[in-house]
């Protein structure tokens, strides 16, 4: 079973390697098309349990305890059993 | 219109900072459920543009050229249309 998370700064919280990697864009000609950028982290965990609400619970506690920085960033994460992997990948 | 970009290191290249999280997830106590974390990153991209093919084919350019070092990164991307964003918002 995968879990993938997904933690981004808080809208409140300046990102200046979004910025940076904003300008680095418009330097390359696509200041026109770009009005924010905004970067943050994907972590893919392999999970040995079979269960997936116990998962569940168990990636949000890794969140609040290491993953994530809660006071200036936000996680959202999703628990990818491995059937629905399978169909997913024989799409 | 946004665009959500997620560039992960391909299965071949080791992940050093991966590595160092699932060691910290065993200090922790989750040595048991966890078998195995990647780290990548997320990108947030506020489009000014309309059209989501032009819009995806530009994001597939600006991954080449910047947001991937395509050597050792795989990257992939959804554009996400301003009435979808709305939709699942009030979900």
């Amino acid at each position: 079973m995968k879990a993938k998370v997904y933690v981004t700064l808080r809208k409140s919280v300046l990102d200046p390697q979004g910025k940076a990697v904003q300008h680095a864009l418009e330097t390359l000609g696509f200041g026109r098309s770009v009005k924010d950028v905004r970067i943050g982290k994907y972590i893919e965990l392999e999970l040995t349990g079979t269960d997936p609400a116990k998962a569940g619970e168990e990636v949000r506690v890794m969140c609040e305890k290491l993953l994530a920085n809660t006071v200036i960033e936000d996680y959202r994460y999703e628990i990818v059993e491995p059937a629905r992997e399978a169909a997913k990948a024989a799409r």
